[in-house]
Order: C-alpha cells, then structure tokens, then sequence
C-alpha cells in the first residue's frame, strides 16, 4: 500500500495533541473515530493526560508502541513541526496537520510551512489549515469537523477533494440531511505536499468512488491535474469541479485563505473543457451533479417528460428546462394512448408536463405513466415531480420511482416541490436523485449528456525549433512576425520588404493592381496610430507615400523603422483574431477571437490550454458566440473552416516549438476566406524572450 | 370594506360542498380554519350531512342562516356553476371556485369558465383552477393547500400572488421551514374574474403587507398592472416578480396550466424594467429577496463587507459577490484597526472577508467585529456568515447580530454554511435574512441597492394624428416612411424621389459629389436582394444606372416601382435599428439595437413598451452590451448621445399618435454621427393596417 492509501485506510492512528475535554476541537478526533465506528488502533499522545476515555494516552511520539499508519496533529504551529519530525522518524506514512498561520498568513507562516515540510522528509503531509479527511466506506474519520457530530452519515459513492474543510463539513452535513452518501472526504488546505490532483489521482483507483466532487481555489500542478483528468475521462469516472475565483473578490480571499493562486478563470475554464471536467456553476450543484452521476445513468439526448402532481411545479421545472436548451415534446402517439388509457382523458389532450392531478396519485396511474414515459422513444429521461400531496404518503412515490427505474436504463429525476426533507432523503437513499430546486433539474441533466471524449493524448509539444535560435529577443517586426508563423505553415498574404521609399514600387510586383504599405519596425507596436499604415495604393504611388509616412514617424519622435512592408490588400472573409500568451498559473495558453468592434468588445474569444488536438481545434471554433458568421450569415459565402483549423494547428506547433522563448504572439486580422479558398494572416506579432 | 377585502377578510364563510372526512381534500377546508384560528362563523353546506367537526352543515346555499363575506366551493365543474349562482343570488361578495377543468383544459372548458362567470353576476370570483387564499394577518384561511397541514404558519410582512395554487403551498412550506413569515397569499388560478393584478392592486393598500411576491404565468391586462406597479413603485412597496414562459417549453406547460399567454419573455422583462419590478431569477429568489425587502433596509452601494468564521464559505460568498458585479474591499485603516484589536493580530493582517476562526468564537470579539464593518464608512453592507461552530450555540451568533443590527440601519445578511435549519429559522424570526445558498446574497443584495425612481406618469399615448388618415394600409415606401418619422422628428438623410431613370439626375441636386440610388416601391421589401441599390454615384451616372436598375427588377419578375429615391450619402457614426412592433400579449414595443452583423447575431437590443419616458430611452441605451461603442470606442469620437435619445422619443411619439393603426416600423440603419452632428435615418420602413 502507498502512502496515501495507509492515510486513507489506516490500521493504526495517532492523535498527536488529543484532549481529553471532548468539547473542545483537539477533543473531537479521537472521540469521532470511535463513533463513527473505527476498528483499528487509536494512541492518543498528550504529555499531560494518562487516558482518554478508556484508551491509552502516551507521552510522545517516540514512545507509542508501533509506528501508526497515519497521524493527526492537532498541535498549533509553534509545536506541530517537531511532532511531524518526530512522527516521520517513528516511519508513519503520513500525517495530517491541521493548524493554520502557515502560507496562507504571511511571509513568517511560509517560512514555517517550507521547514514543516522539510521536518516531514519522506512521509506525506496533509495540509497544513486542514480540517483532514473522512472515510465513509471504511468508517476511518481524521478530522475534526463539526459535521462528524451527526450520526447518520450515510457511505455513498462520491468522494470529495476540497482545498477547505470548511466546505467540506458543508457539504458532508448538506448531503446527510439530503439522503447522500460519501466514500472518501479530504481536505487538503495548503496542500504543503500533498494536493487536490494526488488526492483525485487516487480516487481514480479506488473501487468505491464513481464520482469526485472537488472545490477547488487554485491549481499548483495544472499538468498533472490535465493528466489525472484526462485518466478520470478515460475510465469514465467524472469529475464534477466548483473552482471559485471566478471573480477577483474571490480570487484575492482564495490567496488569503488557501495561500492558493487563482490565475484567469477563463483559461481554467478552457482547461476543464479540454479534459472533460464538469464544471458546477452553483454551490449547490456541486451536490446536486454528484449525486446524479453516481446514480449511474446517462440521457442520450435533451427530450425530457416531465410527470407531475402538481401544474405549477411542472411549469417551473418545463420553463428552466426550455431556457437550458432542453425540450419537452408532447407525447407521441402511442405514449399519448397508453397515458389516456390511465387517466380517462382521450389521447389527444396528452401533454407535457403529464398533469396527473386530476386522476389522483393513485399507484397504479403513477407507475403506469412512468413506464409509459419512460419507454417512450421520444424521451431521453423523466423528470418526476413530488407535489404536496405526496407528503402524507411519501414512500407511495419513492416506491414507484424505484420500481418503474429498474424497467428502464433512463435517468428518472425527482423534484420535491414543497419542503419535504422526508420524501427527499428516501428517494436519495434508495438511489434516485432528488432535488428541491427546480433549476436542478437542468444543471443536472446537462451534466448527464453525452459528451465527446476528451482527447486523451494530445500532441506531446515539438522539440524546440532551431529557427528561434536565429532570433532575437523582444517584438519581432511584423514581416519577421509572419515569415516565422507561416515557416509552420500559417498562410500569410503576399508581401516584400522595402529597405527605404524608394524600393517600394519594386517591391509591389507581382502583389496586384492596389497594396498595402506599412512601416516595418520591432519598436512601433501601433502603427496605424502613428500613420504608419496606408491601403489602396498603386505601385507607382508607394515611393512618394512611402516617404510621406517616413515624416510622419519623424515628426512624431518615433524610432526610426527597418524599412517598409508592401503587402497584397486582402478582400472578403471573416475577420478573426489568433493569440497566443502565458497564463502565470497555467501555462500557455491560445485565444481565437471574432474581429470586428462588436465581437470585440463583447470579448467573443475561446481559449485552450496548450498542446492542443483537432477537436480542441475545432471546439474553439464551435465555441464562439458569433461563430454563425463563419457558416454563411445573411447570404455570405460560408468560410473555409478546414482551413482554419489547420490554420489554429499550425500557430499552436509554433508555440509548442518555441518552448518556453515565445512569451506572446498575435495574428490580428486572420481573414477566413470562402470555403475552398483558405486563410490569410494580414497582420502579426511574435514577443521572444 | 370593497368585496376583495370582504374576501380577504370574512366575518363568515360558506364551504360548499364541505366533506365530513377530514382526509378528503373536500374535508381540509373546514378543518384548517378552525386549526388555524378564524373566528368568524363557518358555514359548511351539504346536503348529505348534517354537521361537520360539530358545526351545522346546511343542506343548500338558500337556507344559510345569513349572506356569508365570502365562500369557498369545493364542488366539481358541474355543479360549481349552481352553487356560484345560488351565492350570488344570496348576497355573497365573493366566492372561490377551486376546481379545474375550465379555460386550460379545452374549448369546451373555455365555455364552462364563461358560464360561471356569467353565473355570478356582480359577485367577484377567485379562480377557477385555484388552490384558495390563506390570510395569517388575520389567521383566515379559505384554501384546500397541503401546506396547512403544518402548525407553525408564521404572520410576516410579506404577501404573495401565484396564478398556481402549487406554488403557493411551496413557498409557504418553505418559508415556514425557513422561519419567514407571510401576511397574505391568493392564488388567482385561471382569472376568470380576480387576476393577479386585482389582488398587487389590494395589497398596496394593505398596512400588513411590506412587499409583494408574485408568480406569473401570463398578463392579463398590461395596462392595469403597469399602473398598479408604477403605484407600488411609487409608494415603495416592492414587488418580486418570478415569470414563467421564459422559454418555449415553459410558456407552453404554462397555458396549458392556467390557460394564461405567455408573450414575448423580452418584453416582460421590459414592462418590469419600466415600472420598477424586481425580478426574481430563481425559484429560491422569489422567497429570498422578498425576505430581505421585508427587514426594511436598502443598500446605498455596492461595497461588501463579510464577517466569516469559515474561510472557505467566506471565499465562496465574495466569489459569487465578485461575479455579480459586488465589490468586497479591504478594510480602511481605522477599521482594520479595530479589528485588529479585537483579534490581536496587526491591522495590516486586516481582510475581506474577515475571517475570525483563529480568535474563536467569542461573543465579545463577534458583536466588536460586526459593529466596527457597519460603522465602516467604506462598506455599504455587512455578510455575516455562520459556519459549523455556530451550531453548538445558534442563539450566540443569533443575539450578536440581532444587537448590533439595531446599532446601524445598513442590511445585515447571513448565509449558514452548515445544514442548520435550526439556526436559519432563528436568524429570520428575529428579522435577519438569513440564506442557505451562498448565490443568494448577489441576488438579495442587488434588490436591496438603490433604483432609479420609475417614471411614475409617462406621457400619456397623443391623439391620433391626421396624417395618417392621409396614407393607406399595408407597407409604405421608404420615402413615405421617412417623411412620416421626420415629421414627428427624426432626422432624415437628404433625399428626393424621382419617377423615371430620367429623373433623377436632377433630384441629385444639392444630395453631394456621390448619392446612393434606391428602387421606390411599396411591395418591394428587400432592395439590395434584387440589385435594388446601387451607392457612390454621380448625378451623371444616375439615369443610366436607374435604367439598369429598372431592367434588373424586370428580369427578376419584381412589380413595377413607384420610382427612385436618390439620397445623400451617410459616412460615419454609428448603425444602429430602431423599430416598433406590437406584441400580442402585451402591446406596443418599442426596440433599440446595434447594427452590425455580429451585434444583431447576439441580438444586442433594448426594448420598452410604449409610452416611454425620456428616462426609459436613456435607459435602452444604457442597456446595450455594446453600448460602449457609442462612447468613443477605440479613439473613435463619442457619439451624438442626446440626439439618439431625442430620435427615439420622436419615433416613440409617431407610434403613438399612430393609435392602432401603426402595425410595425423600422428605422435600419440609423446612423449615430459624433457628438454634436445628430443622427440620420439612411432607411426606413412602415406598415400600417
């Protein structure tokens, strides 16, 4: 067994810094472990107390009477680093500390988290400003939440990894009340050595969990997590990720609670896109996806009935179904017959939501209208609605779901509508999810999708590429720009360096009957803004524009240019944006953006994380909120997308083959052509550091 | 007392068609006035049996000993009708018609629910397809909800309107589990007489109702509720709107549900905007914000301050603070520094949120903490949050905050981390909102925060005017469009209409070097399709290209025009749409868009329902997510912001003086020039019945 495995499931424990006053928080640990039913070695160690409740107590770590599988410090943190010290030279294999003052506080708090973990050595540490871990599956609790006072937690199939114990006692005292159950819980606070991707990396192994639940502040290892992820999409275990930091708020208390580092959201969100991760958008579905997921079903598609007791709810739940993009189709025929042929209605007055207030919850009508929905080639699952009038009879219900589940690989949903905390625990308990949101419903059958399979062994970045070591550092100019973007095969428009005015008709051969001019300079980021920029000119016009441009920069104290480029006008398209830049969290990142103000002010851009595959690609492109504008808007020629792709591709083995010299690059305008016509890059710049 | 009130407030009440078994649902009504504490006279009637729970049962309406306030019949659709005639007949001021199967199950329903209308004459009805009305101001309840099956109804300041009868026994199911007290809630089911806005127009002459909760199906008289709330707004009684029908699937379940129409969700949502309705997002929101509207307090802005003994909870509520547009600032010095007293720690460790896990609990430390953030002039209102150590002592965080509430008049919100009713329901009993899903607060607290004054009389819709009765139904050509908008005020684009290709050299006079040339026909609707445009002409150029023209349009099988508009041609500024239409639910709408494709791809539009003030049309700018583009994006110059507002009053003041006969109208592009030019209708359209 590995080291986190014996923390998981340990055979022995030390409660380092025990209480024997069970009210207070170093109290708690031992007294949780055993009644929540711990069956192997508990060694309490206080100097000062010879017992607690009934067990030994030792004085020190040295003289317990084996190494323990694992330990809780429950020291704060002048005393909690020579425990860990000494618990590493016994060989426990792992340790738990919960005190905090570490990273999260200030500079003395990381310099005493460093020599925590130094004190360590080889054994694992968890935390510190932990709150520890619980282990349903097992009964094995490590922790002091305030959660393990209830008493009827329940061993369930989703696991939890949080970077803060207190939303793990949330989530584990919000669950019990709701009749759902947990495997493991961890929370990893500082995550000194241990972090939320070794936890989740795991869980992946372990048989009891089917799902993994992670609130998350910020990722230190985005690489291994993108590995770990994409190992969880490819053994169908999902990962279900509320990550706050969603706004700077948040961000900056994350850093001051966790000592965690947010980095842009946008690009976790791309990052969890890339590798499968199901993201909650609410606290509460974070819960509410879990719970669905380990019941094990999947929709096939978006066409829900709804059955239901009570019209109102059914409206409710049909109206935030419709706005998540879901349909609720009348019945078809012969579901529409077998639904008349319960209720007494004739089928044509069949609708969805299936009202059955009228017929009463009898039963038979109720397990009958479920087969029928169920069965039915039009739906992809069923939504049952719990009305008031279930509560005097709740198991009626609950039995029926389950029975009619069992016919059936469907998912069946239930909403509770009233408060009924009863008839939502019995269904949970009994393996149908149920929730008390109407807007649950739709969160959750959106998690129940099929989705594409992320693509699980993207391109392993290029060696680096010789042509860069030719290269400065600093903005190439733009000519420099594209030779290096089209070398990986980005096509650019036709263009010739001019060294002075002179050479600028010559320079227009071959390149059409009106051109482009622009100044050619590392040191001028803005060129039109200088006037550094002029379209439609004549070849014999160039020389004599040419040098009037040059007096504009001159006039305008602007560094003297390289030279001039001439560049063929580009017509038609979709005007695009390509980017490239390093998110200081998680790495490099690509952007592709619609042009246009509009576009651009509303930030209509998709990002992924590099290295990238071709449906990464071609996500980034189904991504974008104006993408109608690529396939043929009001008459347009649709664009030609093939070569967009291949155009995205190729900057992205740019900046694989870069390594880490390429710190930003821009291709801002791509114009897409017509289908059959490709793209052209009609402006660039690279930054090499 | 009017008969609303009458109903709302019996002195005594007919059950027609009571049942003596109390399971029954025939047999709840009598039983819950009685459990809940009427003391008026009771008056079941039926015929089968001669007393109920020890009260006389009358065998018909004629042999009531007097003309009951109000009744509620229990009977089925057949025989509903009889006993609605029969208390009409008596005298009653008001009956509630609860069962179904009238206007939203079928014609023959529609038929049925005119009959019973018919039926009771002058004496107002609830319903039919209602659950009834539950009044705990007074502790009346005329209602067959399950809901009263609960013992603990609280009385509160908080009233509800629901067309369904389910969700009102939802919200007061889950609002008595959350300790949140009601004073009156109806359901008005179908409408056939009372509808929703009979009932908002009461309850703001009602003294125990602070703020109205609404569920919403469909309107039923726009007009009328836009007056009722422009008075609620007026008076500052606040009302939480949750509309249903926001999408398809929604606004169909919805009509089959109460027979209510939905309309266009968009315009909903402007009618709210207008009359300064708060609208609740979320099934949650619309027991939320009206909890907090009915502590009393508002919010002057938007800085957050949060209280929290849990780090992670604290980070999750100023997350979704951030994402909501919240700002969570640091605390100034002086505050900091109290803080930093009360902890110990230097008041540069000072955060936000304040996180007081380290000094424990202590009640002293608590009350100090929030005391010094709602004296902080840097904060506009204060979260405390209650983590899993409250749950030892919910009364300790309870009678803090309730002390220190009283100390300040700024909001204090709580959110409970924990599973803890018991704590919730504490918090709302002494008059602190208190949620259990960290979303809630951005959601309350922008309810909370000050609101533009609605305009509370909007000009009044001007007398029809003469100059339509001039012009013919169906669409107008462009030029008679346009002269219709200038003379109401909206800027045109010099212009003149000539008959033949000869003629329009001449008609070029005065328009510029270069003029756009347009066919002129009212039964062309599409120009540019047909090679109807041509720009960038010179008057020389003109007859020779209409004559072209002409010959395309022939080719095309087009109708023979009326002429050709020659027009000056529009450079600069900004496009944008403005239109008018009717939507068949709620009226005249007015609509403000950005032009350009990608603006119109994400329909980037305001609309207001006429009449609209001055303030309504800055407000549809203000509205547009590429509104910024009007300012002066990207060194362009702003743009002529007064006089886009005075256009579309202008336009607004055409519709109006249009009375029905103006179908729809558009004005596309119209061009915004920079400040100080005006702006420009460089096309048109009108369609006139």
């Amino acid at each position: 067994m590995n080291a986190i495995a014996r923390l998981l499931t340990p055979r022995s424990v030390a409660v380092v810094g025990a209480s024997a006053d069970a009210t207070k928080m170093t109290g708690r640990p031992v007294g949780y472990l055993r009644k929540h039913g711990f069956t192997g070695e508990i060694y309490p160690v206080n100097p000062r107390v010879a017992e607690i409740g009934g067990l030994t107590c030792y004085p020190d770590v040295a003289s317990l009477p084996q190494a323990p599988d694992a330990a809780i410090v429950l020291l704060g943190p002048e005393r909690a680093e020579q425990a860990v010290r000494d618990l590493a030279a016994r060989g426990t294999a792992a340790a738990i500390v919960l005190a905090s003052g570490y990273g999260e506080a200030d500079e003395e708090g990381a310099r005493r988290q460093r020599a925590l973990k130094d004190a360590a050595g080889s054994m694992r540490l968890l935390g510190p400003n932990t709150i520890g871990l619980v282990n349903l599956t097992d009964r094995i609790t490590l922790s002091a939440t305030g959660a393990l006072e209830m008493g009827n937690l329940r061993a369930g199939s989703i696991s939890v990894v949080s970077q803060s114990g207190g939303i793990l006692g949330s989530l584990l005292s919000r669950a019990t009340d709701r009749g759902i159950g947990f495997a493991k819980l961890a929370s990893t606070g500082n995550e000194a050595d241990l972090d939320s991707t070794d936890l989740m990396e795991h869980l992946l192994d372990d048989d009891a969990t089917r799902v993994i639940a992670v609130y998350m502040e910020g990722l230190r290892r985005p690489e291994a997590f993108r590995r770990v992820a994409l190992r969880a999409a490819a053994i169908g275990k999902p990962i279900v990720m509320f990550k706050v930091g969603r706004s700077e708020s948040g961000a900056r208390s994350a850093s001051s609670h966790t000592g965690a580092m947010a980095g842009s959201d946008r690009v976790y969100d791309a990052l969890f896109r890339q590798c499968g991760v199901i993201r909650a958008e609410t606290f509460a579905d974070l819960l509410d996806i879990p719970a669905a997921l380990a019941a094990g079903r999947r929709a096939a598609g978006k066409r829900v009935a709804i059955l239901t007791s009570t019209g109102g709810a059914g409206t409710l739940v049909a109206d935030s179904l419709g706005l998540s993009g879901f349909d609720v189709p009348v019945p078809d025929e012969a579901t529409a017959g077998r639904i008349g042929a319960l209720t007494g209605e004739p089928a044509s007055a069949a609708r969805n939501p299936v009202d059955v207030t009228l017929a009463g919850l009898r039963p038979d009508l109720f397990r009958g209208a479920i087969d029928a929905l169920q069965e039915s080639p039009g739906y992809d699952a069923t939504i049952v609605i719990v009305g008031s009038s279930a509560l005097a009879q709740p198991s009626l219900v609950a039995d029926a779901v389950v029975e009619c589940q069992a016919r059936s690989d469907k998912p069946i949903l239930c909403y509770v509508s009233p408060h009924a905390p009863e008839v939502t625990r019995l269904l949970n308990n009994q393996g149908i999810p149920a929730f008390t949101a109407p807007e649950s419903c739709a969160a959750v059958l959106a998690a129940l999708q099929p989705r594409p399979a992320p693509d699980t062994a993207p391109p392993a970045p290029a060696d680096a590429d010789p042509a860069f070591a030719a290269l400065p550092p600093g903005p190439l100019n733009e000519a420099e720009s594209k030779a290096l973007f089209a070398r990986f095969g980005v096509p650019v428009a036709p263009e010739a360096v001019a060294q002075d005015p002179a050479g600028t008709a010559a320079a227009a051969q071959g390149l059409g009957d009106r051109v482009v001019l622009k100044v050619l300079s590392r040191e001028i980021l803005h060129k039109s803004d200088l006037g550094g920029v002029a379209v439609g000119l004549t070849a014999e016009a160039l020389p004599e524009a040419a040098a009037a441009m040059l007096e504009r920069l001159r006039a305008a104290g602007a560094p003297a240019p390289e030279g001039f480029l001439v560049q063929a006008m580009v017509r038609g398209g979709v005007e695009m944006i390509l980017g490239f830049h390093r998110d200081p969290q998680l790495g490099p990142v690509l952007l592709l953006g619609m042009g246009g103000v509009a576009a651009e002010l509303l930030q209509d851009t998709a990002l992924r994380l590099l290295p990238i595959s071709r449906a990464d690609a071609e996500g980034m492109v189904a991504e974008l909120r104006t993408g109608a504008l690529l396939k043929g808007f009001r008459g347009a020629p649709p664009a030609d997308l093939p070569a967009l792709v291949d155009a995205i591709l190729a900057f992205a083995a740019m900046a694989g083959a870069a390594g880490e010299r390429l710190l930003e690059a821009e291709i801002n305008p791509l114009f897409v052509l017509p289908a059959g016509q490709g793209v052209c890059a009609a402006d660039g710049l690279a930054v090499l550091g």
